[in-house]
């Protein structure tokens, strides 16, 4: 139970929230823990991982929408591969979550979902899940 | 020890910043946890958890005036229910902060306070609270 | 193994980005811990913790001018002390990181570094480090 447990995410488009609670949730379940703290961690410097509302798409879309206002893709960086706004995203989502866990259920409110966001895809990208069982 | 501990947060305004330090405190004392982590979480999707200075008012002013310009009420949103907004507000700042306790006291910074951060108020909220204590 | 470590990082700038991922990893290899979460806490508040890319020095720079671009040092804050816009970064970015511990190493992905950011310098700061070890 100790060791963290990867999986995989293909993303389609440059930037992307995509829904992955029941992949978390299949890792703790896998894990046979009960009580304790799930860490989902993004091992990308261009992607991130966020909890927001999953029932209305529109909301991600907006997210979306405003987060490459804020950020423009081009605005005079020198970095030049071309992808600081992806990297600048990603430090101000951050690299992960943490979800505390009770009886073998991730818990979450009624409207939160857990989302991986891609700044600089389409790629595949990889999601790690570390467990802290209570004792 | 091992269940998590809920609180509850009423806000007054649309985005105000509540300082939660002494109910978060007093979530550790009542434990009769020693050592570990503490960690604060928000299970709403338009509502954040945040560390910084709760000395001086102007602070959490000048943050709630910046953050309403950075991402604007209005801004050709989408999502219907109007409180876009809100939920790009709380992906920025996060759902959660984790905070080191040691001989039962939360180890905090000499200006940090834990801040309740409501983006889409007023409204009657919840805190959840999880203790992992050493050993 | 229990108590957290404190490293010092002294600041040069207004605003600069530290790379601390070898002293993170002194810590923990000077605890002797194998297995576990590694959480990289700022006690300050106007200065965060961040994980990005390390490679290229221009990624951080496009960071720290984008950041000052988002949240310009004066906007007509009210806070006398004049460091407002440090203030909000220091929410935007967060304080604190964690980091999954197997086999005594930092689990990062191939570009990843752990970054002390400064917002209000230049200082003399600390960082804090917390282990919480598997069983």
């Amino acid at each position: 139970m100790t060791k963290m447990m990867k999986f995989k995410v293909d993303t389609r488009s440059t930037v992307e929230l995509v829904k992955i609670t029941s992949q978390v949730q299949n890792a703790v379940s896998d894990s046979g823990m009960k009580d304790g703290i799930c860490v989902v961690f993004c091992p990308h410097t261009t992607a991130a991982i966020t909890i927001n509302e999953g029932a209305d798409p529109s909301v991600v879309d907006d997210m979306r929408m405003e987060l490459n206002k804020i950020i423009p893709f081009e605005d005079g960086y020198h970095h030049l591969e071309g992808n600081s706004a992806a990297h600048i995203k990603t430090t101000l989502v951050g690299p992960s979550e943490m979800i505390i866990v009770e009886d073998g259920r991730l818990q979450l409110g009624t409207w939160q979902s857990i989302f991986f966001c891609e700044f600089d895809g389409p790629r595949h990208r990889s999601v790690w899940v570390k467990l802290m069982p209570d004792e």
